[in-house]
């Protein structure tokens, strides 16, 4: 049975609290009760990690080599930022997919670009929660070929 | 029943002919196959256009309010270029989701930035044809709601 | 008598309905009324057309060589990206001026610089509907010189 | 009856001297005549001052408040670079039209941008002298509103 | 025999007429009587198309795959600005000529970078109408090996 | 007893008039009692200058110099575009504390920069008027030492 | 009793010992230490951490959320690089004021702009210790409001 | 006998107090004293002004027009900000030669382009005091030709 | 009988032995004989230098001066770097023509502009050998006019 | 004896198995292994730290200080970003020696600059592991002095 | 007695024959010959050499060394390209002053900056041959001193 | 035996004399010396060439094709400015390393860049004449392999 790892990047952990007329209030516990429910469906398990560390992520990231078969990751204000994850992202043989909740390119200029993109295998953003779900689905049928 | 409109920007009637190592073999037709049976699924219907003048993209927008609940948007070249297909996305009432086959941002400077992603209601890239499929399932669950 | 070509750009035809609070409910039809009494008053002829596509925007610059003796030219969205539009403008023989609606620069920073301003004979912006019913009279004043 | 403030920034002194294939050789003072006589068909009072000095025009804005219902200001090469006055056309409750004789944008790279427009309540340009007369027909018009 | 596509974009219809101490006073017309009498040399069968509209061109680069052995484009203004006219050029299996009259860098900023040059198979510009000539000789030598 | 100069640039003097969501209702005669207040509780002798006009400002630095012991300035619109006045700050004998009432890098873009900072002896900014009073307090404490 | 949290982020704990020309020669402990004098001067509980990893601040920054009334945060060259952390200041909702100790505009062209200044409620800087001491006292007034 | 005006912008009237090490300990009435001397072996009358004030300088240049036969001007600090400055000194039909002490372009960035320069008869800057008595020779020279 | 120079810059001297699949297998020789032959046929001399400096290269251009009637320029990496090389090509009376066999403008950034290009009477390049070969016709056919 | 501590950055733990192609098959423990032969033949001590987080790396540095008598440090990713760990390089009273296993400028635009070399004592890249062992006899050599 | 070597760059050989209109007609000889009258005036010895080449240039500076007592340098087109030149006019013990016949920042944006202005000891420009009699002045009265 | 040729671009003729504060005071001579002891240790012969001038130093790079299994080169100011040089560093069959006495990329912004690295095989710098050394061993460990 497939295996996906849901990594949170910085500030995930306010999810529902948080500028909620951005964010939404779904919480973050919430998101994975969806999730879970979405990865049973697709005959997945999944495995979640939140952290506000980049270091923590990049180790998530080589931890999950061998282990699991495909990673969702938000990487929060590390999108824009973090070159040193961009190169875990490009260096694990496992396809990563980006997602977001909301469209960053609309906000401050420092958001237009994303340095995960490049190097990840897809793309989601821009319908809150679902952005997640739909991105569970694009890795499972990956995973799948 | 909800109404989707899927707009195919310039070079999108040569998909599976042009440059398949990067886009695939899947031609349009097949992509519109796939597209149908999803639809027939999630309980919607589908109309298609493709074309390579901008003009015919913007009138197909205005075209489609009052007529349709939502539009999956790939605008090509087109993406880093018009602000007036932007002007368009942004004026009419309907909800657009922008798809793209690969991931642009990962090709020439000039692909950088899209000037539709601010204006649109959500992104799915990287996937292929699938980015597609999983627009359209975003799009009729926004819809429903 | 002269003859004035009024050329309006895409998406305006949604004019009255596109984000009112920033454009204005009055409709393209409404516009061209005003712009037939205040052409009366002026002794002048007008025509008028709207296009979504910049082609047709430069064949009719060109259709209107040796017809019309000067042109309001509004080119929505054009404005900041057509090379093709401004040559156009600077190739034909008869005096263009552009006219917006609200104050482009004071938008997004790809709105900061117009292509067509200078190859332009003037520039009115910033008064709704008002900008091309003094447009039409400084033309009608240049023409009469 | 609607009284406008003219207001004329650094080297608009030498109008009519200063390079006149330019700025044509129309002087400050015919120029307010012709003002004048607008003015008076439109049922408007005008008041007129020139200055070499940011200062002595912040204050002259500062000063037409509650005492005048709309001003032309045309910044010279101010437009450019004061950020000073920029605030003071933005404190002041009262319309401020930025008038220009000519195209600034065709000119050197520094002219591309106007520090005024953003916060102007429009723009007209490009006609010479006419410029002015239009800025008062559109400041008469908004004012009676 | 070989058949060659002359394709010129935007502006072009005008050549004879417009600038014409930029462009000379060659028109179109006679432009293709000396392309036809240079074909007819080189032993190559010619058809030309000029169109104002973007979507056209693109069309017509689709059009020729299968039919023709290269084309001869000359993009005007979409030169610096049509990335959908780049992706078209690349993507269609027939080599493409980029011909100028002018020297276009000489010019305006905007004009210093074609998006075309990097995906075609030369360039020639600044002879004026034997620009074409000159290329056409290129595209029938190149096509014969 | 020492010696404070508050020095007060461009549009200041529109204080709890202009735009007050941003800057607030407090007037510059009411800051100005509050600064008197303080400045008697820290036991040191205040003075004040508001002017529109650079060339005021820097005349009024230079006639602080032997004179009094530090100068609070904010320089309005000025700090973002005064070489002159930047040159001042630096050639006087004299701490120069540049005070905001807000955050001026969280506005336009040509707000991101001061041109004084760099030669001021600190910065106070935020707290609309409190920033002048922590100011005092900086000074006066930097004065006796 | 109000509760203050003073946040320090990367290299602030050799304060003292690195640049002393630049820093100065206050230790860490010594700058605390007059901060609590300070404090219960002016009523307040005042708790304090130092790390060099973002996460870690991060991670105190929402710890604080429901604990303390008010942020002190001099980020060190986070200031510069890290969105992560300006998500973080913009998330919680206490008031966090920005310090330096120097001015990091008047050094490397990378030290131009903060990423925090825009979100955070105040700034003070260039003061050595003091800049902590002013800020402290902006923080308690703020929060006695 | 040709009339020369020596022109002073901002900062000058403290030559020989400020920053000595840079400016050299000359004062300005010693400066006029060496250039008085030098007008008198030229055979040149003097006048001399300095002010801190961009409205008084230019209405300097105005008021020389008719009287002077050639200015040197020292713009300070107004070298790399004021158009307007630049616009009179391309207005008045007098030759205007820029001096400075030092060389401004090896400072900070904001210093590497004079907006006087394009526009000025010549440029002597380097030698400190007598970068005014070569541009004096310079522009004697010049009259008399 | 016309008399052109080919002049060929920097590393063109390994012709044939560097970078093969960018720049092809033919030797300068082998270049030099195909040019030869085509010269006579259009009834042209040529003389022929290649030389790795900058300095032999103005000295060649103006060595021509008065001796030939084109010149054949092909200025390697200095396309991109030597203004010097540009001054020539701008100072000497006599045509020169820009040739290169690559597209220069496909490869690294610092490619993108040629500052030879604005001076040049023209510009053949991407087809190889071709280009010099094409070139030389251009410069044959100017030269009879 | 003196001592050297070896600090890798993110992403270094995978070396010999990301991307061989890029950085080679040596893993970090046979690359510990050969820095300890040499380490042994130069008489120096070596400890080694590998870490994914800035935070942990600038503790480090930090822990060094008073023990070892260098450090030879590859930032990897952190080399493009991260002031904080510039500032504790800078902060530290310790040489430190800037490692690369490739020549990172030859990869994507924003590899093209580090931040830590201005701060560090000199720099290897490019040889592989051998970077490494030649920093090391750099790095004793200069300790030795 | 003093001496001075005169030292012009590319290009210069062609004074008086190059562009006549913007560098004037007189040439290299006629200018020496002025030089050394004002050198016997002076009571200087002089030497001139003109190159086209940036090694020979180099050469002569450090060949200057120990030699004469100061540098009279045109640069020509190196003047905004040639770290080298810059390097050996900061290296070499002379004082350096940098003419230019012309303004070069009037012109292209590539001739905005001097690579040489920041090294060297003054700067004379736009006077035309006059420049160098002023520069020589200059350089006299400093070797004097 | 392998040879290896040690390349000195512009001013290093003058090492040990200028800048000693910067580059030390070691001669060239000198500099030769310790690298002919090491290269006997090592086993390789050396040949050197220093030049001002970048035509030889391309000319040598051909030079040593077949002839010797590496050079050093140093490129001097050429490092930021020479296409040309990079060029011929990537043309010739044998590995290139790049050395720097200082670390360039610490001074002004135009010597941030380096054409060099890109195509060159390693890099050494910031260790004074060590940088020599330790580049010719990486050298000769590289020829061996």
């Amino acid at each position: 049975m497939p295996r996906i790892l849901v990594l949170h990047g910085p500030n995930l952990n306010s999810l529902g609290a948080r500028e909620p007329e951005r964010y939404g209030t779904t919480t973050l516990d919430q998101l994975h009760r969806s999730l879970a429910e979405l990865a049973k469906e697709l005959g997945c398990e999944l495995e979640t990690l939140q952290s506000n560390a980049e270091g923590v992520l990049i180790d998530a990231l080589y931890g999950a080599v061998g282990r699991v078969d495909g990673v969702l990751l938000n990487p929060g204000g590390l999108t824009h930022t973090s070159v040193a994850l961009r190169d875990a992202v490009a260096a694990v043989p496992v396809p990563v997919v980006e997602v977001h909740l909301t469209q960053p390119q609309a906000r401050e200029p420092f958001r237009r670009t994303s340095l995960i993109t490049e190097v990840a295998a897809g793309l989601v953003q821009g319908f809150g929660p679902d952005s997640y779900l739909l991105a569970l689905r694009a890795l499972a049928s990956r995973v799948r070929k």
